[in-house]
């Protein structure tokens, strides 16, 4: 019954480039993700530059400060700004040295890509020496690229967790030492089980969730750890037991009987997944018009592997010409009222229908700015369409924000419009929001 | 002559939503690319818990270390779980008081909500004061949302400018409060102006850039400061004076004369701007046939503001018979050598060129997996078509990586290969690599 977690952790990203803002750090974010689903919340995210001094004692008065499990990003490369390796060696007391089955597994690597035949043989040897250094009586991490990691004891049964910077090669080589590492693996497995559930809810902001907590009463949140995060269109709330199993599943029903179909989704799936498993279950397909989203609806559905078994394709109708002549829009509609209008949404809907052959034609079309508003039809002006079986319905929003942030809010509003629909909530063109 | 910063700098970032992996982390990539280059890098971005006293204690370990500036962003919520103005506040030893013109402001903001107004008015009244809270002595800075921030003296000299946690928040306040806040006005026009450009390479790795640098002799990088990043396609240089006028105009220079046209952007422009310049310049248009990139060329594309000049749309063609009936891709090619082959391709680009009267037509086709792959077309075969003006050409590139890295670098691959036959580099249907 207590409620405190057993691993302490904390991560170190290094990298000036982080600093310098080239790179928008997304290796902290995952790592606490990974953490958080089990178990363990990490209780700080430093990010220091490429410089040995700084990331040695920040490493020391994390372990000082007794957290368990030190998890290093960055500076694993093979020049002289990348000093992680040394910096965590020195932290944990230990020399590094040339790991032979590293340098070995790192040169076959760099044989295999054909810009690095270009580079003179004498910098490509001195790299991968470099990055074939490993402090002695660590665990070696196999490259995912050229840069091995590493599990390094220190302190009083501390663990540092040295990975590299790319998040495509971090985030496998993190998989594969939590399954294959002993050290970690005996470290994370003394994290005790906990419900856990991740929640979303459609068309919600964060003083409803205020309001519902209140009217479940005081005790609705007893022995839970809770987290509500507002996203594009959505909240995400994250319930944990924290005291007392199976409390967060407890009041997960009771959000449900709270919210009622806004709330979408009870296991974390994402929006579009949920949207692909509906339309799974229909046994039926979709096809899109898109305009001031350019493309986003497609590329989010067919993030999800296996879309081809519900997804045929998308017409980016960025022209009035491509909304006439692939989408069959009447040349009059969009003369008047317009390209951004209900009839032409509805329009696009059903075109895209048409021309793929989809049970499901799904359409954006509106005024992304900076430029393009007028006094009827501001910037943020949005109009979808949403056409399938039993189903012909326009939703008219009013977005604030900036291009991205339009874009983006129409992407997401128009996937609820379709999951809506797809979950039988819109019938005929009636849309009252949700 | 100085090489040290007039203005030492940290980011604190409070949240439990971004320590818990709920939120990928972006204000501190954001605020560190506008300081670098307005010539302050900063020292440490620090993602920590919303918990008061440990916000308290880092703020006061950093005007304690002599940081001049240090910027917090998020915990300014209207719920108990929002402490950061409370924190800064106590390290800053002033109270905070309800300021009459925030709230004024906070009111008006929910009352233009419509989800707000669905919400209890006892509970909307607590969290607009709460929101109106700020320290004694701070200048306000005008809520984007509805969070005001402020910027506060701290110590001997230094500030604490407390921002909001949302970008779309955050962004515009930063913007507005170095244009007019005075205290932050003064501090940073103590920074000197210094050169600075951002170059951007094309297929070149960072070992290629280190033998450049080597052929270049030991004094070339003298006086500059220079940030070397790998991204999807491409290397992303920042040079800037680092005791030297002219230094990274000089190197910039000798770098264009080392990489020839593979160096494509020297003022930072990303990829999809100096598409569109070209495309402008050449009064000419595109249209995209993407497949395995699902919309993510047209969603890159149309993130520039005025795409609609050059850009007419593209077909998500997903599916085999969007290939053939929206492009007119002939049955006999999808059958054999099939949909993921350079006839494919070359036959997408073409059909995209004539659907929408286009210019040029651009194609991607490839195999982003995880399932999907054959012996003979592993997961991350992509076939890229290029047909425009004395152009017809169709590259083949086998990349590796999930899902998420091989559509990324597809649709950097596709724009390279548009961008090269643009600037007149590709000519017929010879494409030799970078």
């Amino acid at each position: 019954m207590s409620t405190a977690a057993t691993v302490r952790a904390a991560i170190v990203v290094t990298g000036d480039e982080v600093l310098h803002g080239r790179v928008a750090e997304s290796n902290g974010a995952f790592l606490a993700r990974w953490l958080e689903a089990h178990g363990v919340i990490p209780e700080r995210i430093t990010v220091v530059p490429d410089d040995a001094a700084v990331i040695r004692d920040l490493v020391l008065s994390h372990v000082e400060d007794g957290v368990d499990l030190v998890i290093t990003s960055g500076g694993l490369g093979g020049t002289h700004d990348d000093v992680t390796m040394a910096a965590v060696g020195e932290a944990a007391g230990r020399a590094l040295y040339l790991d032979a089955g590293a340098l070995a597994t790192i040169e076959a690597r760099v044989r295999s890509f054909p810009l690095g035949q270009r580079v003179a043989p004498e910098i490509r040897a001195a790299a991968n020496e470099k990055q074939a250094h490993v402090p002695e009586g660590s665990n070696v991490l196999p490259p995912v690229g050229t840069a091995p990691g590493c599990v390094v004891p220190i302190g009083r049964g501390s663990l540092v967790v040295v990975l590299p910077g790319p998040p495509f090669e971090l985030q496998p080589m993190w998989q594969a030492a939590t399954e294959h590492d002993p050290l970690l693996r005996t470290m994370l497995g003394r994290v005790p089980d906990r419900g856990r559930q991740v929640l979303r809810i459609a068309g919600t902001i964060e003083t409803q969730m205020i309001e519902a907590l209140r009217d479940l009463g005081p005790s609705a949140t007893d022995g839970v750890r809770m987290g509500i995060c507002a996203k594009a269109g959505e909240l995400e709330v994250t319930l944990a037991d924290d005291g007392r199993i199976g409390a967060a599943a407890e009041l997960a029903s009771r959000l449900q009987d709270a919210f009622g179909t806004r709330l979408y989704s009870v296991d974390g799936s994402r929006l579009e997944t949920v949207v692909g498993r509906l339309l799974v279950e229909a046994g039926q397909h979709l096809a899109l018009a898109e305009s001031c989203t350019g493309g986003r609806i497609g590329e989010r559905l067919t993030s999800v592997a296996g879309a081809s078994g519900w997804f045929l394709g998308g017409v980016v109708s960025y022209a009035n010409s491509a909304k006439r002549d692939l989408l069959g829009v009447d040349a009059a509609i969009l003369a008047n009222p317009g390209a951004v209008s209900e009839p032409a949404a509805r329009a696009m809907a059903a075109g895209a229908r048409l021309a793929f052959g989809a049970d499901w034609g799904l359409s954006v079309t509106g005024i992304a700015g900076p430029s393009g508003g007028t006094a009827d039809k501001p910037v943020g002006t949005v109009y979808l369409g949403c056409v399938g079986p039993g189903v012909d319905a326009v939703a008219h929003h009013q977005l604030r924000g900036d291009r991205a942030r339009i874009r983006e809010g129409a992407a997401a509003l128009a996937l609820h419009l379709l999951r809506r629909a797809l979950a039988g909530e819109i019938r005929g063109d009636s849309v009252s929001p949700e």
